[in-house]
């Protein structure tokens, strides 16, 4: 999943998204809080109606953004009090009000308010973040359950309206596609037996494996269409995400989608999803794009470097994106020096398209039968 | 002409310029000179090959860039020394090596080096500044003869090429499409009989309307295949601009391209195309919409200000491009006020689609044989 925080992929007009073949994306709903407000989105219909996007989107609950903000927040069982990055005032979020801020988005799949262990944490700080995290998840799920058709979007089912159809659409791509096209035509005859959200729910439990364990049985308990794992990638070295994962994922159901949050670079999540992760999100093609750093079939490529500048040939001469297809390095290292805006647009498409072409590599190789394990080595050896 | 400065026009790429029906952009040799360097387009095949561009492209000389550097400059004779807005490194641009820069560049029509005349000043220094001017024209047209073969497409002539029908495309972009779309087949046999650029000469004299007329009947002498009238639009009231433009183009040539430098608004450009301009360029579609500043059939719209943030409206109902189709007045002022990079595509995308439009309206109306004065109604009612 790209990651779109307030409503947009930095740089990306929606057309290109759909062309890139994106089938669903991030927003923060920490970031749509502040800006534009939940209200004013819920009034002009939800996420999908504010940034004309028809296909799948996901939010997160807030809370791996709020725990970003270290010194400017307040931890307490009913919730977190938090300083807005952007002008000091004080807010709060509990498990109620962002179910309530995620409903008023009214994307396809919201996530369970968590708390984020910190890393390093001792083993008694890491059981307690979890208890935490298992009772706001129980608390979640009943104000969802209470309030899930609020949702924008819920009782619009004219041809402009974005198609819902429930959680089929979300464990796969083409069926969301499907639904999409068969939209224009849809009646309230014919509406969807589903209407409202999918609430996933988070585990968590620092590097424990026992911790992780418990944390994924008892949020099983709970019960949720999807599962994702949390509180990873906050520093800890790489075989240890690993580690936690591979430990984690074998208590969660196969037959529910399995999320990886915050996850990572072009092997690793084709190393995840070897390992049965159905979805990832970061941030890392998008922001390191508008560092210069992109992601080729020949390995990274640092756009801003002097070698590149009489380059005339494409970025990646494997990919057919319609920036590989078009611009030379020449052309994009010099926009990257001169600082042209054009650059941060190019660079993310490219990044985008390397990405979702990975994840299609993946998937093909799945459909074959063969499992994604050949194409690790495949990155393995694209590496710089 | 949208403005290309460093052979981008900002946060827009070439293939939505197209889309757009750009037929011809405008590059800035003083900052290309300076980014990436003249030798390093010329090995890159000149400047369509290096952005990417096969329509056509016009270069300033570099004159009118340098003489806002103010503090940074010293004219003589010979030609002009100044520093770098980038580092304060010293330079020195003549008519011979603006001249050899724009050749090295290889746009479609190139620039005499002129100096622009300072407003206001009195009439012994405008005369002074015209008679360098005519001097420095002569000696543009003296080095362009001898060196007009040097440009690197020259004996570049394969379908990867951008094809040049000389003198004959220049003043109309439907026969430079045909010609564009007429290049996949195109074999050395049928090389076209002009390969050169074509250099504009440009008519000086500052607001005093019989010096005016001095540039333009000595400009004509010299002998050009295009007249830019320069030195407007540098802090005089617009009724004096029209009054000069007026009484110049009136001793220009009508068989050739009337070209007036660094105008306008909407509103303007239709004017000075009734009155016979044929070409203008100008930043304010570009850069006002950097600012949140929007040209709309129904007048400006200031995106940035709050009574948009729950307007579901299209920016301009009246246009079709992809943004008016797409997205609403709410997702564009979120976009703004949230300063995400997206806001400055989609409003350069809509400013230029609206340029474009007026000039598909201008065009229209003089082919129906009405002039384009019941455009000037339209437009000066659309005025905020």
């Amino acid at each position: 999943m790209p990651v779109g925080t307030l409503a947009s992929v930095k740089g990306v007009p929606q057309e290109v998204l759909e062309e890139l073949g994106v089938q669903i994306l991030l927003g923060n709903t920490y970031h749509l809080y502040l800006r534009p407000g939940i209200e004013q989105v819920k009034k002009l219909g939800g996420l999908h109606r504010f940034m004309s996007w028809r296909r799948a989107i996901l939010t997160d609950s807030g809370g791996f953004q709020v725990f970003s903000l270290n010194d400017l927040r307040k931890v307490t069982e009913e919730g977190v009090t938090f300083r807005s990055h952007l002008d000091g005032s004080s807010h709060f979020f509990s498990p109620e009000n962002a179910m309530r801020a995620q409903i008023g988005l009214g994307a396809d799949i919201i996530m369970a308010f968590d708390e984020c262990t910190e890393y390093p944490a001792d083993r008694e700080r890491v059981r307690a973040s979890m208890e935490l995290t298992l009772r706001w998840a129980a608390r979640s799920k009943s104000y969802f359950e209470d309030h899930k058709n609020d949702v924008p979007w819920h009782d619009h089912v004219g041809p402009d309206a974005p198609v819902r159809e429930g959680e089929r659409q979300l464990a796969g791509g083409a069926a969301h596609e499907a639904a999409e096209l068969g939209s224009a035509g849809r009646t309230r005859a014919s509406a969807p037996t589903y209407s409202t959200q999918a609430l996933f729910g988070i585990v968590q439990g620092g590097m424990d494996l026992a911790l992780r364990r418990e944390s994924a049985e008892r949020t099983i308990e709970i019960g949720f269409p999807g599962y994702a794992i949390g509180g990873l990638s906050v520093g800890e070295p790489r075989a240890v995400t690993r580690e936690v994962v591979e430990a984690t994922i074998e208590h969660l159901p196969a037959d529910k989608p399995r999320y990886l949050m915050g996850v990572g670079t072009p092997e690793e999540i084709v190393e995840y999803a070897n390992l049965g992760i159905d979805m990832t999100d970061c941030v890392l093609p998008t922001r390191a794009a508008r560092h210069g750093l992109l992601f080729t079939s020949e390995g990274r490529v640092s756009i801003k470097q002097a070698q590149y500048a009489g380059d005339e040939g494409p970025l990646d001469p494997a990919c057919r994106c319609r920036v590989c297809s078009r611009y030379s390095r020449a052309y994009l290292r010099h926009l990257y020096a001169s600082n042209e805006v054009l650059a941060q647009v190019l660079n993310t498409v490219h990044n985008l398209s390397f990405y979702l072409d990975t994840m299609r590599a993946v998937r093909h190789s799945i459909s074959l039968g063969k499992g994604p394990g050949f194409l690790s080595e495949v990155w393995s050896r694209a590496k710089p």
